[in-house]
């Protein structure tokens, strides 16, 4: 088993309402590019929430007293702040200019995934989809092979971002090999593996950033089926150590 | 640009003093398969451990007093906890079954990444190697190809685990494009990525568990030159608001 990573480039720009995956089929159609049903396309959210109108002008966002607060002690724009806070069920960690929040996925990243780069205008902020899993299973209904939906996260203790899954359709997200025995007959008891991320990270390092490659097409990757949602990488709380 | 991921299996069985790069370069030989000095081979921490004899017998160790609480505390084997402590600086969180500590390299995860699994008899363990960087690094000169050696390590917040960075050789381990702008001309602030990482995890995807592919060849990713070590992975502690 080998694994091939194609760049998708040339995607043409996406406005709200447009149907990516009519959008994305167009464009692989165009380039002679098929995807096969054991194929994973990687999306970034960035299209995604474009196509989902998930764009705000921060023009028209007026930000509350919690927010301007917020935003006094970690110098951000007050209106970026009011978007940050909507999209977070709570704040984690603040430092100026950084805000780890949990979003209402549960997803814990900086800014709740509030992104203001690369969305004509610099006043112009995207959010992420607000079902990336439901993104994810429309454009595989569209596209037929497996989606992962892409975004760039920081992580705690490590230098530098990492693209994450934070939408799947298709292969399970999580890989159990709890009970199942390595080559010298040894179980590896506590061993459930996350294939969803390791796509995520191996379809970023095509995607770049400032670059127009908003997909890739991983060929290769024998998934298995299961639990394919974004949702079911959250842990819970209970269960975690550092929330 | 397109990525593309070859498996390497059927290296023999790695022992104690064993020439790991001779050992890799006759297994490529022999299945002629070619490294270009613009690859990465990914080779897992395990096979670089027993090479480095990096392994304890547990009937040889004798624990701590401390090691023998924190052992009951946790319901771990006592001689497994010594062995966890002595390649920790700390000890960052506990419950039963499960230790995360902060190794001497820096690296947070569980056990310090003293690993039962893989090694001929339940009561032998590997630990990671005392620094890898150089272990990557000696693999390169040997190869002549850039070297990343990984770990398979759990995350916060997430379920699952993924395959990270714990040793480079060649590539920077950091993308740093802060300044750089995106195709619109926004400027992209605070973006420095980690390819190291997100290397690591695509090969992962293909070393799986339990089976004998202890490296993968990549080919295909531009690389560029820069720091290339794991040690500047490890986010340093003033800056860190999870320590």
């Amino acid at each position: 088993m080998t694994l091939h990573l194609l760049p998708i480039s040339d995607l043409p720009e996406i406005r709200p309402g447009d149907d990516l995956g009519s959008v994305l089929s167009t464009t692989l159609v165009s380039k002679n590019i098929h995807l096969h049903a054991e194929d994973i396309l990687a999306v970034t959210q960035k299209v995604v929430s474009k196509a989902e109108d998930r764009i705000l002008h921060l023009d028209q966002v007026h930000p509350s007293p919690e927010a301007r607060d917020l935003a006094a002690a970690v110098m951000k724009d007050p209106r970026l702040v009011e978007v940050i806070l909507k999209e977070s069920l709570r704040v984690l960690r603040q430092r100026p200019d950084l805000l780890i929040t949990e979003t209402r996925h549960g997803f814990v990243c900086a800014n709740a995934g509030v992104d203001r780069s690369n969305v004509d205008g610099a006043d112009t902020v995207t959010m992420l989809p607000q079902d990336p899993d439901r993104s994810a299973r429309r454009l595989r209904k569209q596209l037929g092979c497996g989606i992962i939906i892409t975004d760039t996260f920081g992580r705690p203790w490590r230098e530098g971002l990492v693209d994450v899954c934070i939408g799947i359709a298709g292969p399970a997200a999580l890989l159990d090999l709890r009970g199942t025995t390595d080559r010298l007959g040894y179980q590896l008891s506590s061993t459930v593996l996350c294939p969803a991320d390791a796509l995520a990270a191996a379809a970023g390092l095509l995607m770049g950033k400032g670059q127009n490659i908003p997909a890739v097409r991983i060929r290769g990757y024998k998934w298995v089926e299961g639990i394919s949602t974004a949702a079911s990488l959250v842990r819970a709380k209970e269960n975690d150590l550092f929330r």
